[in-house]
């Protein structure tokens, strides 16, 4: 039995882990906390891993506390730079206990981390490639950042199998052609009703492979969530690791 | 049966009209010429309905020619403007015989006439729509006529419902939000593989109406060539008539 | 004020509209019962309009009890036969008061009512449709009542307009292909994550119409639900109504 | 110069595949021929490399025949069964030539092998998967090869990770509900208009990864046929081969 404390438990995102937890059959939930001082009752005693989903604010130091205490961590909390990852690699070499972990994702649902990684594997057998995202209207960024990381991989892929640009003959003017992020056209797409989805369309004469993500709601991040946790808690990924598809076999 | 006459019959559309004219059980392909010299032939003697796909600097001139000979028209040619029409209308008050009518579309897919329809009809009842439309890169204008025709629509069915703006968190700002028309985002996809697509996407709290034509190749214009021939054949529409909506049941 | 008792009011349905109806200004929840005892309580003295969204099993009973009792009602549940509403209306026939009504619907969802309207409308141009609906997997019948009504549309409107039989190379033997009703093909697919979901498919040569319709959660039936209880409680449709098309303009 | 044969040359296949033989600058027609008799003037003297693309009830004889003819086979029908490769497998044991090769694919659309592989990587991840493929009504047979291998795959991959049986409230019973290869239900859509098309869906609870594969005409199958035949005649996979995966980096 994993023992799990969730960091932030109060939030949106917590909220649905602590739920989550409640019906794994191979997890059961050490503590569920908020705010600085909650952290205090986490140690490598009554906790195998610490789930973190706070602010970005919050999010380094609590992680930089609870890696000194000896407990492995799988964190939700976007918003990480370098800087940030590097003292986390660096708190993990001066760890306690030894092959301690530290997992961080900008995204758990696994059809949206599968799409991106399939769209950059296909990308170099196709002559053309567009990314399209459709979010609920609340959300204030354009394009996703799901959607960049897409665009790029697609963008590298290209360059590396020798590929030019895609033949456009609107020669790249008009409005209505997306933001080119690496040479690749994203579309944005806000629409009342829907929640998080991502599109990309790969074309060659004659053909055409389209890979959608559709998250309907948060519980389609628990799946990747409790994945971490269960990949972590083996002690399989030592140091830090970045992405859930590196949990992925892929 | 009908007896119809092919003007610009070497063209694409025109092979594809003669190869469709010898497939209905209901017509019989009269005459099929091109340039100035083959107007000569068709008469009302030998001909119910010539159908006319040729070049916008032509299509006037032989509108004209053929309504002075009592020939009733279906016209595919693109490029009409207001006072071209006029001129059709004038020459119909003084053809030869009774009740002579002319057909002229933009659009002679069934599809995407009426998911254009369609989208009109339905956006009063929806809080946010947008319109995706996707094209073979080498079509030179973006967004399509067919795309910019539906956002007008349903920008002029939101007014006549007294909706307000749609929601839009993002605040219009973002390269990768559209071209706006009548209040509408409009994304355009060029892709290798694909011909003529559009999807019209409406959303309100919970659920979500998708909309798409696809017109994979020219034979998808055929149907509604033969029923705009069989309707002007009928006699019902005496006169001018422009856009296939006007002959479908809606 | 409009008194609604709710009929099923612990199922998924039930639970919805005692919230939708105490979220509403002008109607009142007058009794939320379960089960056949439940009914005993709902008179014409203290419900103008009962909803019932209970089991197929179950319905027909209920409705026929209640209209027994002077009560206006509202159903939600699916699988109703013609024997079924035959009996409705004979029911309403004798009905202790003048003008009753009873509503129907198979969808309170207005994309999934648009859709099916729509499908119905474009059916008579069209070679061949088929009928695709997605459901999350606790869904007990298949195809769902939306499906089964979008495919009698379209049977209806190609009988109307003379259509034979679709093209079918595999002669319908394999399970593959579906069950078909009214000559139209309906697939039902069963997927975790998913809610609501109706997508119609309508082909010609070189061409292809898709209409969808996606209901991501019962919150989209909840305006449905309102407007055809507003309607009925206003008197304006005595007798039995079927289809929430009725109430909208199109 | 690559010669090759093609068996089943007047069949619409075959006849794309003559024509791309012409424009391919390392390959040679050295016969076209249709029909039991045709084979006769196929041998290891005047061919290279036998492309095979006629009926199942032809293939498993025409394959036997030509590898006892010391011919290299690149086969495209479909409707392989375990009991017919193996026949393959031990018709090449006993080859007159040494390192022999018998190359088979259920389909050769870059698009569709890709979402094939994709499918599979992704089943493991996934509570439901369910596949449905969408083609001309000319077609016999249903659901399609690719779509059944799709359907094994998957059913493998699930297997292979300990997962049970999807959830189906449905209990199997309804003709809606497809035909289930390998525990994944399968729909196959015959629709005018369209030409060969597969869609994946994967669900979680409240996500879904859809992978398409659309192929809109022949030409889409042309890249990958003339990929398998340098790779067959560059002798680098002696034996049986199935599967156009098996050719490229994934």
């Amino acid at each position: 039995m994993i023992r799990v404390a969730v960091v932030g438990a109060a939030g949106r995102m917590g909220t649905s882990v602590v739920q989550a937890l409640e019906e794994a059959d191979d997890m059961t939930l050490s503590l569920a906390v908020d705010g600085r001082d909650g952290l205090e009752g986490i140690t490598s005693d009554n906790t195998d891993v610490a789930v973190e989903f706070t602010v970005p604010q919050a999010s380094l130091d609590n992680v930089l506390t609870l890696v000194g205490r000896g407990v492995d961590l799988v964190v939700g909390t976007t918003g990480w730079t370098d800087e940030g990852l590097d003292q986390v690699r660096q708190a993990l070499e001066q760890a306690p206990r030894e092959h301690q972990s530290v997992f961080i994702a900008p995204n758990f649902a696994i059809s949206a981390v599968l799409a991106d990684h399939f769209a950059a594997k296909a990308a170099e057998y196709f002559t053309s490639a567009e990314v399209i995202e459709l979010h609920h209207p609340d959300k204030v960024d354009a394009p996703s950042g799901t959607a960049i990381h897409t665009a790029q991989a697609i963008g590298k892929a290209r360059r590396q199998a020798g590929l030019g640009p895609m033949p456009d003959g609107t020669q790249g003017a008009a409005d209505s052609r997306g933001q080119v992020i690496d040479g690749v056209h994203v579309h944005a797409v806000r629409l009342q009703g829907l929640n998080a989805h991502e599109e990309v369309l790969l074309g060659n004469s004659g053909e055409q492979l389209s890979i959608r993500a559709d998250s309907f709601d948060r519980s389609s991040f628990m799946p990747g969530v409790l994945l971490a946790v269960r990949t972590i808690a083996s002690g399989s990924h030592p140091g830090l690791t970045v992405g859930l598809d590196r949990f992925l076999d892929l």
